[in-house]
């Protein structure tokens, strides 16, 4: 905004006449105090992805990130950030610049947030290092907003140098150094890429299923009893008593399709007291869960959920295009592939093809996470998709509250959803007679006194449904072709790290 | 689907002739066996909103519940219910029905769920009692899929009906009958309304905030430390240590602007250890929450959140008014009415009008709730508004993290909104100077160590922002005009309920 800094610039020009023995530029540099809206000032701030050569020798006011800074001579070059789009900045003794303020920018503190005013113009050449190729900003004034500490405990260029580039002896961040620093980790453009799109998942997930009638409903995490059977629990003291963390929304997704909400979603967090230290194990992270009511068979939920996760894919590819390729260019990875319909395999079509590529399995065994990966090789090889459905598990690895195939008492009416290989979704239709569910339950040694509340919610008719839970932070993971699910939880919690 | 139906009929001809004598309809109605997926019947099912004139004389499939039956010498009356629609249907002894039927239908338990097969007639006289009011349903096929049990713990007709009618000696259904069977008292049309309104808040909340550039994010619920100095805490066994449940996203939210977000949103459930048993408490609710980073002024800020509360009425009353009336007939409710721009108030504006009003109070003194509701009749009769933003609350009554006012130190850059009189949403300009956060957390007697990362996380860059959270079940409960937060949490959570 030209004028208003122009007016503001013949406020200041007695004192800087004043004050040039010693430094004509005093007034145009130096630390600002700590914005604590003294004052709404008329000043108009410009993105620095709008500074273009159709901004060419317009005078603006941008605030941003000092990246980097190095000074030459008589100059000093910084390199403005903000979120993913940088700038060049030129401070060189002039009109506007004593050698004073040269010096002052050049000793600003990397990462510190910075008020400029400044000139866009255009570059001969283009500059490489920056998403603002076309433009320069030759600074006028440089106000300090908010100081970074000297010492970085990582530097934001070694935290999106590729994998590969640390064989080649340049340095990188170590997850854990990055998790404890996170919030300077999050500000690289890989993290911002990454939480874009999952805030985009959550968003495709959410369209798709209104756009399909259904209704979100928030349940609640407290909860009286271990919902399933008390293993892998969090416990909570609750007043005098105790109380426990939700292992999953399923019980409470039930509820409502029982009081006829017929299609319901939620998306919240989920715990898992498990002692596992995997890439892909988190003790909290969150579940996009679906329940409906179906009419005379669960495919009929296995289709709208595939076809949720279908539209998923597609809106990302469509929508995200910048924050996959930035994420690729740190972690190179194939474009992810799906089919439309979604493959559905049967557990003993995928038995089949392990046996034949050499494992051995017993029929009633869960897949290990090595054979999960391997079948998904196997598909991807033999089908051409990066995402498809196990359907009809053996029974005896499903929870109690699992339908059983009515044709072979072995089975059961459940499946998984897989992409690149690993398990991102598991549901199944559930029992819905509450003679059935307690059978099941005394045969899985479930205390009937705890899951009271539970099956008495079928007594008082209870139509067939079927649902799943999705792990959002694996399928941002798996999606971005990711190695470890740390990388798509902001603040994750795992059996060793519970802070930041 | 009446060509499907016709295919099956002419299959069942030939039982029906042989089993004439003892009963010639002993296959048109019964107790279907449990739905486990059996088969894919070619079966369209219609909705009971669906059967109007314009489907007259069709057959039809139908699956609903059995909200009332009634037998009358060779006929029964039923009313069947699907969510808020319901429909009559006549069962009379005739060519499709045997009397064996008829007493058959007269005795299906309320609530079961039936599939039905029968024609659409126009009725001659309005059927008042129902939302389908033109026709009923000539049953030639009953089927029950879900067998109710024979007593219910309450009824729906009484759990809807408007609080004055108790005072005229009819029954209503007591809040704790109704939340032990939660399951239940959500089929209701006003629950059915509440609930869905509900899911509309939220994803208001999320378009209005997505299209302003926001973007949503995760935040964990289980943390190492108490964040507010560690009363009204939930303490989480966490292996062999002790962790807590976040009573607010607010660190996280800030953490989330100091790593470049600039503008971020969540929806997640909030935990608070209080032992308060009011209509308007809850130990766990869900809180819409946003932080956003700003260039000069926190109104900003300020102006951001009202406007995404009144996107949310204005929605509301476009989309919901149908919902919105339901409800009202139970529980009748003035309009909510909202001024645009938002109408914000001073602090000490506030004292003045109330002290007018004969309340004594001092000037660093917060509101109480009966202050609170009478400041909001103050400001209905002045304003005509019945929400309102309250700035510029005494320091003194505000966390430690509230950026202190600059011109007068007893007051703070902080801020409550208010629907109809009580408060939803608390927030602030919040410190974002590591320095002046510590000093300001030594005044409050908080641990530092215990707020390490907290504070650390301003250490290398930090822009001025500020924030609030709304509480979901309190925008609910406030804009329908309801009277306990209970009715808007599906499965509220107080110091004394923990189930279902």
């Amino acid at each position: 905004m030209p004028s208003a800094s122009a007016s503001r610039r013949s406020q200041e020009k007695p004192r800087e006449i004043m004050d040039a023995a010693e430094d004509y530029a005093k007034e145009r540099y130096g630390v600002s105090s700590m914005i604590q809206s003294q004052e709404k000032p008329d000043r108009v701030l410009v993105r620095v992805s709008d500074l273009t050569v159709h901004r060419a020798d317009e005078v603006v006011w941008v605030r941003a990130r000092v990246h980097t800074s190095r000074a030459k001579g008589k100059q000093c070059f910084l390199v403005l950030r903000q979120q993913q789009f940088n700038v060049q900045a030129l401070v060189a003794v002039g009109d506007h610049a004593s050698k004073q303020m040269v010096k002052f920018a050049a000793n600003i503190n990397k990462e510190s947030i910075v008020d400029i005013e400044g000139v866009v113009r255009k570059v001969n050449q283009k500059i490489g290092s920056c998403t603002q190729q076309d433009v320069e900003l030759h600074v006028q004034k440089i106000y300090v907003i908010s100081l970074a500490e000297p010492r970085l405990p990582l530097q934001l260029d070694d935290a999106v140098r590729p994998e590969v580039e640390e064989e080649e002896g340049r340095a990188t961040v170590n997850q854990d150094t990055r998790l404890d620093n996170r919030v300077i980790d999050l500000r690289t453009s890989t993290s911002q890429a990454v939480f874009r799109l999952q805030s985009g998942i959550c968003q495709l997930f959410r369209e798709t299923l209104i756009n399909k009638g259904f209704v979100e409903i928030q349940t609640p995490k407290i909860i009286s009893a271990a919902s399933e059977g008390g293993a892998n629990v969090f416990t909570v003291s609750y007043f005098k008593n105790n109380a426990y963390l939700a292992q999953s929304p399923q019980l409470y997704k039930q509820m409502c399709i029982c009081a006829d909400f017929e299609k319901v979603f939620c998306i919240g967090p989920v715990f898992r007291a498990e002692d596992s230290n995997t890439h892909r194990h988190l003790t909290e992270f969150v579940g996009l869960d679906i329940e409906m009511a179906f009419n005379y068979h669960y495919h009929e939920v296995v289709e709208e959920i595939a076809d949720t996760l279908v539209q998923i894919f597609k809106g990302l590819q469509e929508r995200f295009q910048t924050e996959i390729r930035t994420v690729n260019k740190q972690f190179p990875c194939e474009p992810f592939k799906f089919l439309e319909p979604t493959l559905r395999l049967e557990y003993c079509e995928a038995l089949a093809m392990l046996r034949e590529a050499g494992i051995e399995m017993g029929d009633e065994e869960d897949l290990s996470t090595p054979n999960e990966k391997l079948l998904g090789r196997l598909v991807k090889e033999k089908y051409d998709t990066d995402f498809y459905i196990l359907d009809k598990y053996p029974l005896a690895v499903r929870p109690f509250y699992t339908m059983p195939d009515p044709r072979n008492p072995k089975q059961s009416n459940s499946y998984d959803m897989f992409m690149r290989g690993e398990e991102i979704l598991s549901g199944a239709q559930r029992i819905h007679d509450p003679q059935l569910l307690t059978e099941r339950a005394l045969h899985h040694g479930i205390d009937l006194e705890k899951i009271k509340a539970y099956i008495d919610s079928f007594r008082f008719g209870a139509p067939p449904h079927a649902g799943g839970g999705i792990g959002l932070e694996r399928v941002t993971m798996l999606f971005l072709g990711l190695h470890n699910v740390r990388q798509t939880s902001m603040f994750p919690r795992d059996p060793k790290r519970l802070t930041p």
